[in-house]
């Protein structure tokens, strides 16, 4: 049994750490200020431009793509620290290109996609020079059922036609945001799980339209952002279809496992971030005599924090070292797992440390703890609700059981 | 035993009910756009200053005091009940003249007021001509502890001169506000509840500077808000001190039983209005085949809303009877029990009707959740947080039992 | 609103707790030590008898039956209140003739039995002369679902013949335990609550077999205790069935509300005595330089059970209240909602309680605290486990708002 | 990483299911019947006696023992994994040798003992001749603080004299337990953790007095058993003090983490026992037309159990981890923080396995859940209550924040 990172992993680990603490977290102010002074927030700022450059040029680029020729050959649970680390700055994960959904849009194009859609936007996006939004979860349906999924791609000839309303289009607001992967029905009596395709949709595709962006407890998130997208006759080659029709859900599946570990690793690092914030409030107020940390049930309150973190990040490197070592089919309770478990985590421990904050807690200028709460609560229902994993991980263990 | 309410307030009860129904939940919409559509929020509307009008005409004002003269006789036990309806639309309660903390506010010059305290501010409060603020937290010290509290009035002559920061002053920014009670130290020295003074502040007195208003999970609570307030040397006579110096305590006593009733069968209001949001959602969409609200633990978060309501309701009636026919030292208990019991109820369910909402759940813009999420977590600090309450119950709990 | 007693139930209040003080409470550890002494714990001990005969003789008798006739006259809402005293000692409730299953049986005979069912069972157990027990749950069905329920009771011309396997016949160990009420199946053909009867069976009728004892945490209850019952080809005569065949269902329903009312105020009271045994506690023993009441969240579990207590008694009120004026079609949700909400109210506070008292809390000859356990995680259980009556809140609150 | 066990752990960890699944769980209800048949249950049945010669004469013997001389050089991460499987029987771990509190005292003697020492006590019981107990905790003062420990030690001259009272002192009740190590207070003033020593006590030593054993839930875990144990004016050679004189707190961290991490992959094998259990019921039987295992929040409770098994075994694994490469003074955090979170997270699941089975949950004579929480239940307290370990992560993590 070994803990430790590999030796490739852990220099890049280093890396990442210094960068975030010479570079990042002292412009974590600025660019909070800078943005709110925008009359329109929906661009990048410079500072951030020439963070992506800096880290780029240092090499610390892609680092979530697990092959050598694209990224830095780092394992999944390698990458799973760096990604933690990531996850203390909401700033952090694009300066280093490493942010969803384009990290997921990458992969996606990379294993899945042909020749002519990986030159066309999986190079400008391995360069950061475009940005990219995932459209599948649905206004108008329960979408933790996925079959539920009523927007269409239906095969038209040698066109691909695109109809349908989709949200929580996350980073559709960014300028740069050139290319959409569209999940659709193309044929409703194929096999449950080959009835839907995935698509490659300029954004500026004739028939596509935001109609709004989505405010998150009083945040837009800009400049990335999530929308209301409307696809009305988008008419594309049929080439457009990544992989044929019908095979979105296989896509999906091989898209699944590490970006699960993504978004649970940088939620870890979100709570050591939070916990930090907590311990520091608590040690330096004082009420009834004492510091706030020693007051009462509060140091139940660390050590749960503490506890729960150190199971959840144990829970998500097991996932990741099952990626590595048996691919996603080894790993399909532990995937499940994770994301029921790591933002109800994140979400506690949030709650507990504004709790801890008084009246600072609350208040979006004075700490980052609402903002984190957003996350967290977002986190709780993006990429399926905690129930839709719940009952992955009882149909699994009914089924292991039963064997 | 009897849970029916007095006849008084079971008629004042059905006249606000429908009220509500008829004049109120119609124009919740159209508030939410006009206020949305404005460029200087920190207004009253036009239609919100109309149906002042009607419920003051039609005697649905100032229902929360208990005297005949200003209010209408009802006793704490039936107004609760009336509160609780009001609190089912965050913009009822101003429209009834019983917002917090202008009730409050009005309650402490009514009962501790000299005449010209009451004839200057009281009245123009009473008719809802003017509004008011309560300046007590403090941004520097753990207020939760109120022996922290660190601005100063201290008496000089004839005058008494204020210097401190407050924050977290709810009703500040609101272009009616024209008077402040101020909470500060006056003397160091005296017995520990007899070392502040309450004062009677002009909002337009040199010296006093809204540093900046708090936004609170990306909303200001237009046009009340909730400001950091400096008061720098603010010089006044004497006289504005409420019943004399060193009796800030005894007032705050005074104020405390009948507000805490009023917030907490506010916040059941808003909890019974969320369970009735949950529950739209959960049976008109499905997923696996069935209603959301028949999927899963669903059912239990149902089940046990209703429960923790009923139960947190029960609690506050009986404390609101106490106060009644006992007054405020026999409901200490029982003041402290509510204030930690029903925020956090309402943040449970809320948090709840949240998941089950799932993405519609977190925006902003689709249903009232993430501002009722605000609403409850702001509670469970509001006027101490759930901590100092809980030890107020282990304290008295402890006490009844050393007998 | 009035949360006092009636004054008849004011006036039984204070006798019953004055017994109790008197009579009950000092001979508690007696009866411990007496029972741990015999050979053959399945006697009654002098000393309860004795007792019984005082209480009798004071007229502190059968208080349960709200007729004037059999009992005092006392309303539901009054006697949950004296129920909860009886709960303060597991020794109490037989000693005022108003223990389970004795009390249903004995409403169900007088409420629907024939003359003959009431001269021949129910004067004597009115009388204390004999004890019985209730058949019902099964040992190889899931019983939650009571249309689960296999056991037959088939009418065959003037005779009913009973077939089957009951347990947690609770009483059926008693000496004095000479009748059983059976709950079968008559007509599996009819609409689901028109099928099962109920069928008065002397304990000594032939083919009635006590199969074994069921231990629970190690005790066995004596001497009532939980049997497993295997009726055998049991024959009686038609008019046993109490109401006629098929009025199974529709009794129970009639038997549920003060039951359950009983039931939940009893546990109320062991609630209540296990705050006290944890404050005892809590203030007598001292870590780390303070008493373990002071210590950590300690204060935050004292808070919390008194808290938990005080929801769960007015609820339990409101219900008792609400069958009192509207009887149990209107208090259908509130019966369900109080019987999940007391036992795990119970079993929480006796798990603090446990981990307050340290070793000794785990020990059954040191504190009660064990059996107390027992009671409360029998009691999530008994008459239908949590689950089901939440399900009932749920679909009611689903009912009422599809009005 | 790797979460792989070594290769020597992998084939013992294969060895000891096989000895499992072939001698052990075939003959737990034949142990229980014969246990429950004995009039005098303190003796070692022959069946087991048996299973120990065939699990010694196989090597599976003593594998808690890291070195390859008396143990078979496992390290902690792989002997985890196997004192996981060991606890998935209660019979399992003296079968192997492996039981505490002999395991600990092998080792204290192992590590700290004198020559004469290890033979007279350290050989008989690494032979599985003799058993032993360890007496520390006190029923007369809050143990959970240890400076709080009344007992004796005294020096005098060139012996040691003891006195006090024990409890808790489990394993003094078997009929082969010949020696006892007992920690007293020598000299109060010396410095807080030099103040104790640990003594070798020969069971039949004048003055050792068993007072009684104690009952938990019902049972006395015969033939260990927990004792209240008088020590009066013990004397013994001064020789008796392992490693001398106020060593106790030394001897008592070096004896910490390994029997902290046994402790708990033990529960960890009762928790997969009982989820195996639980859904064993939940499969077998239905209600409501659907098995239990699919109903109402069900599925939530079994994969609750499964993720917070998996995530407390991935603790306490990296605990042994750490103790295998840093050693205790770098797994101080997590040698608390899984004695805090392994029993509550096993008393949780039996709540829940009890509750899935209904009735027979609670009988102890039908399944093994009531012997599980009574388990469960003592591991909150033994070792340390709950709230000491965590008040132990809360003061690591201030110190580690405040660096």
């Amino acid at each position: 049994m070994d803990f430790n990172l590999s030796d490739n992993g852990q220099a890049y680990l280093d890396r990442v750490k210094q960068f975030m603490r010479d570079e990042i977290f002292p412009v974590e102010d600025q660019v909070k200020q800078e943005m709110a002074a925008l009359d329109d927030p929906w661009v990048e700022l410079p500072v951030i431009r020439e963070l992506k450059q800096k880290a780029k040029s240092q090499g610390l680029w892609n680092l979530f793509l697990p092959d050598n020729e694209h990224g830095c050959g780092l394992l999944n649970s390698d990458y799973a620290l760096i990604a933690e680390e990531m996850g203390r700055s909401f700033i952090a994960p694009p300066i280093f290109n490493c942010n969803a959904p384009d990290t997921g849009n990458m992969e996606v194009l990379l294993y899945y996609g042909s020749e002519a859609q990986k030159q066309q936007w999986l190079t400008p996006l391995l360069n950061g020079e475009i940005r990219s939004a995932f459209c599948m979860t649905e206004p108008d349906v329960a979408s933790s059922d996925a079959t539920n999924m009523a927007a269409t791609a239906e095969v038209d000839g040698d066109e691909v036609v695109l109809n349908g309303r989709k949200w929580w289009s996350t980073g559709i607001g960014h300028p740069d945001c050139k290319v959409i992967i569209f999940m659709g029905l193309t044929d409703p009596e194929a096999h449950k799980h080959q009835r839907h395709s995935m698509v490659v949709v300029p954004r500026d595709a004739p028939g596509v339209t935001v109609e709004r962006m989505l405010p998150v407890f009083g945040s837009y998130d800009e400049p990335y952002g999530h929308g209301v997208v409307r696809f009305d006759n988008v008419r594309l080659p049929k080439s457009a279809i990544i992989k044929g029709p019908g095979r979105g859900f296989e896509i999906a599946q091989g898209r699944l496992g590490p970006g699960r570990v993504h978004h649970c690793m940088r939620a870890i690092g979100a709570a050591e971030r939070t916990l930090s914030l907590m311990i520091d409030r608590a040690t330096s107020r004082e009420a009834f005599g004492r510091p706030i940390a020693k007051l009462g049930g509060n140091p139940d309150i660390i050590a749960n924090a503490r506890m729960s973190i150190e199971q959840a990040r144990l829970l998500t490197l097991k996932c990741a070292w099952l990626l590595d070592t048996r691919g996603i089919m080894g790993a399909l309770s532990e995937v499940a797992m994770i994301k029921a478990v790591v933002p109800q985590m994140l979400q506690t421990i949030v709650d507990n440390a504004i709790q801890i904050h008084g009246g600072g807690g609350v208040s979006d200028d004075d700490f980052p703890l609402t903002e984190l709460y957003a996350y967290a609560r977002v986190l709780r229902l993006a990429d399926g609700p905690d129930e839709v994993h719940r009952a992955t991980v009882a149909k699994l263990e009914l089924k292991k059981h039963s064997r």
